[in-house]
């Protein structure tokens, strides 16, 4: 039987290890690393790199236990990003191995997994605290006076509760007729479920229902209940203590955007410099090479002056009243500057982050990335980024149905299915490229309006609801995307884009929706689960273990995919602690060797030790 | 008994699988993989980034014998540095494994290994084609007329043949009067050794023997020779068809440096412009706070227009005739540029690139860099770099010496003895963070001018021997510091400086310079060392083998670093081809079962398949 253990060392960028908050560039702060008497190893040097070039510090031994030595070093904040790893001297005095935010590594490393301290503030703390809940407008809520109101010319309407078709053109015009009225009036639900902000897909004028295609950054969709019906969601959010954040299109417009429109008639307009001409007016870069959604040229000073840096432009001006959005999510951020030999992305990411931090010091950033993001997420910019990366993907591959026939992320197959191994490997190995501040506030997810809804895609409400402890205990934000918590499905993007199934109980899972309660609620009274340290303890073909630890608590998660061997738990790992079974259908198995893991699954397990 | 074989699926930049030379922005390319046919694939699909959203392309089979199918798909190469991988599926269509430069990845990797595709001119051809040998001008040879020259101020005169001591301030103002006529006279030497190229450390006139801190970069010191010495050592150096390498400090210059002198007595000079100034004119930024060395302030335009971008400047004044230099070492290139919240040093690279091909475009450009420097050496601006850390220290810590007491670069113990597989894993892991282009051309080093000698490190001349046939023969171009090759020693950089003993017959190992003699030539007669690929096919503890491959020859290399079990050939690894020994103490073992690599150790072999 396997056994489930810490690793010999550790260090991460918790309070724990490192004093939480950005340090001063060239201030000198104290890091930590804990090291297993069990270990081979028995000193540690700091090894950080200052203008590029490496200086050492001896650590010093400053806390001692049964089973463990700490040891803390000085670490010189020498550079914006200072990368630093430990050598962890073997006791023969003659050989080493690096520990660095991968693990230890028994070889000669690169610096890419080094830890990284930056001086970059990070996401503001309540967009951490409590699960993001993210909502399509119109497919959320429909309040009494949507009736009224006309549908856009692009619309085609359709009856609450009829399921949506799954993809192709026709599925952009499907209009619910969902709008912020009736979002306001449901925020009871968001309230019980436990998330803390509410993030809005785009509510500007567009010519979809998706909104990804704005007409204008000027106002709030009069479909969608206009300026009037956002002011007073935003009251209603506020009142109640949640938050709000909207959806910016940087990477591109809607072909019929009044910019695109003034630079297709005068290419002398101010905002001709807003697109990529390669022949005015008929031929221009867009996204993927659509015609309707041309690119932005973000070397124009004019458009940067209007969207995103001016004291009126579109990022500064809803963060404001009566609007005062709480955030932004930045839709293609990954493609938003590129351009073949142009790249300046990170400079429009800087751009935005300094309105933000203006305007609205309180505020969040976060970039949407479907990809490897960790060049343009160290700090400077966006303070996170959607987790598709190092969360949903991974957990994807691992949560699958065998025989799932969904797409995966555009390569062509299906979702295969790994062992708990890769999973913990991808997930672990991607959070190392980020600063931890970066890595603890990625929005995780197990679907968006993007993809499949998570419980089509495992077919099993019982690993989903696994997932769903996995989603809300790992290193990162939990965000929601309204419906999963019923248990809603749709075999892709644009067929899970349901509507909220309020007068339809049988749509309504409850069992589902008490899972992600109960949850939301433990992540709330643990806060180890928020601001923790995280340490991988077990990596099984059809299990998945990790320890979330503060000064406070120590909490253990077990999530199974199945029914699986089960694992012996080393005596490292629980030194003598009292374990308490928060969560899960089993607790933990004690005989005269010690405990091991339930051997049961699908399900997940949460432990408090004390 | 282990067996050496071939991974299942291979790529790398050479021009089995890639056109050679960069392409042009936005040029589409045909890539190429090959896939064992005992490997679980029947699939290739290119994956790339445009913009960093990923576009896919279906691979195409185009050859296919009895072990392996190459498959063909194309790349755009969309941004300057395009970065791909492949997607191998696996028979049931469910699964896959991805190929990045760092080899089969089973998990959701991130893209730093990713192979790179740049439009970036790589260092020229005549750097890589045949070793660069490193000169330490006073110790090199000593001219007749260098007698009749006055040594230095600082200097402390030194007989030729005597030890230089090992480190401390004496170190650096022992002076032995070698000069550039010396030089000159003994290129017989460098020429019999089989070198293409003398890259000679600094020759301006400073404060130390070892002249990186310039007094000033107008002229040659006269204590070797002046202007006229390197003009002639030039004009020498090109009638045999060799090539001269010059060193420039651009992180710092000397305190007595005639810019930092007219900086120091007036705040308001052009120059005073040209350091970090913390209080004029005492207190300033200096190497490692070094006041002797004061560091440069690359935001200074007058700086850059004297040194790195004026036609008149440093660097472009050098390479124009009398003197012709084919090149720049860049010293300290790490920290160049950087201090605290400043990084200026891609840009002080693309500059110092920019005015290089301008002025000589047949010329090299290679950075010094102790560390990680594949964030510097993505292309665009130094063509290369020492390769201390995807070479240098990962052959250490394989060769050295078990009981040596070299500390290891800096770090604060001994140069630790690893296996053949982290040593494998350190250099081809390294390597993939590099464009292939700057890969191949990075300068590998058994040592320099600032390490131990590495016959002092590995304290037996038959390993010295292996470790220079892995120099020869691993990706790279092999840079011999002037004495290895006759088995000169020395406990550290300092203490390894000697003179060299042209008179001394027994310091003189010509066993060892038989065997750099030999590698050298065959080195020269197989191309595939220069410009071929790499497969790595075994890392055992006590043994490396790889292949290195053009479309005209197949090369095996097997170095063992002692007596080892030895290991079968995997039929996958010689297809049916017949090996010929051309270097090594014995050929592969032949027996009913097939073959086998010898046993016998330290010893480098290399065979040619046909």
């Amino acid at each position: 039987m396997p056994a489930a253990a810490p690793p010999l060392a550790h260090h991460d960028g918790s309070a724990l290890y490192v004093r939480p908050g950005p340090p001063a560039l060239g201030e000198r702060i104290p890091v930590r690393v804990r090291v297993s008497k069990r270990s081979p190893y028995n000193g540690v040097v700091l090894r950080a790199m200052a203008d590029d070039e490496l200086y050492l510090d001896q650590g010093r031994p400053v806390a001692e236990d049964d089973w463990e030595i700490w040891y803390e070093a000085t670490l010189s904040v020498h550079n914006p990003i200072t990368r630093y790893r430990f050598l962890l001297l073997r006791s023969d005095g003659r050989a080493f191995d690096w520990l660095n935010a991968a693990g230890l590594q028994d070889f000669e490393t690169s610096d890419s997994a080094d830890f990284k301290m930056t001086v970059f503030g990070g996401a503001p703390h309540w967009s951490v605290e409590r699960p993001i809940y993210q909502v399509f407008p119109d497919r959320f809520a429909r309040s009494a006076s949507a009736d009224a109101r006309p549908a856009p010319a692009w619309a085609v309407r359709r009856p609450w509760g009829q399921t949506p078709i799954p993809g192709g053109d026709a599925s952009t015009s499907e209009f619910f007729g969902g709008d912020l009225f009736g979002l306001a009036e449901h925020l009871d639900h968001i309230e019980a479920l436990g998330a803390g902000a509410v993030y809005l897909t785009p509510f500007f004028p567009a010519g979809s229902v998706h909104r990804y295609n704005a007409v204008s950054f000027d106002l709030v969709d009069p479909a969608l209940g206009g300026n009037e019906a956002l002011a007073a969601l935003s009251r209603a959010v506020h009142a109640r203590g949640l938050r709000l954040i909207g959806d910016l299109t940087t990477n591109h417009t809607g072909s019929d955007h009044e910019w695109f429109q003034r630079a297709v008639a005068d290419p002398d307009s101010p905002e001709a410099a807003f697109y990529i001409w390669l022949r005015h007016p008929d031929d221009y870069v867009g996204w993927w090479d659509s015609p309707t959604l041309p690119k932005l040229n973000w070397a124009s000073q004019e458009l940067r002056r209007r969207y995103t840096t001016g004291p009126d432009s579109v990022v500064a001006r809803w963060l404001k009243p009566p609007y005062d959005l709480d955030g932004w999510r930045i839709d293609v951020a990954n493609m938003t500057g590129r351009h073949r030999g142009q790249d300046l992305a990170h400079s429009v990411a800087r751009d935005i982050r300094a309105t933000v931090e203006a305007v609205k010091p309180s505020a969040a950033l976060v970039a949407e990335h479907m990809h490897d993001a960790s060049r343009d997420l160290q700090g400077d910019g966006w303070q996170a980024g959607m987790n598709y990366a190092g969360f949903t993907r991974p957990l994807w591959t691992w949560l699958a149905d065998p025989a799932n026939d969904t797409n995966y992320f555009g390569l062509p197959l299906s979702v295969p299915r790994r062992g708990g191994r890769p999973t913990a490997r991808a997930m672990r190995e991607y959070a190392a490229l980020l600063p931890w501040r970066v890595a603890a506030a990625m929005w995780n997810n197990l679907g968006s309006h993007d993809t499949i809804r998570f419980l089509s895609l495992v077919s099993d409400r019982a690993v989903m609801r696994a997932g769903a402890a996995f989603l809300m205990t790992y290193l990162g934000v939990p965000m929601i995307f309204a419906g999963d918590e019923w248990g809603a499905t749709g075999v892709n993007g644009e067929h899970g884009r349901v509507t909220m199934p309020w007068d339809e109980p049988d749509r309504q899972d409850g069992e589902m929706f008490a899972a992600y309660q109960s949850l939301t609620a433990l992540r709330g009274a643990h806060p180890a689960l928020v601001d923790g340290g995280l340490r991988w303890v077990l990596a099984e073909d059809d299990a998945l273990a990790y320890l979330r630890e503060s000064a406070d608590e120590i909490l253990l998660v077990l999530v199974a995919r199945t029914d699986w061997p089960g694992a012996v738990l080393d005596p490292s790992l629980l030194r003598g602690r009292r374990p308490t079974l928060l969560h899960g259908p089993a607790d933990l198995i004690r005989s005269e060797a010690g405990y091991a893991f339930p051997s049961c699954g699908p399900a997940a397990f949460i432990w408090q030790l004390s």
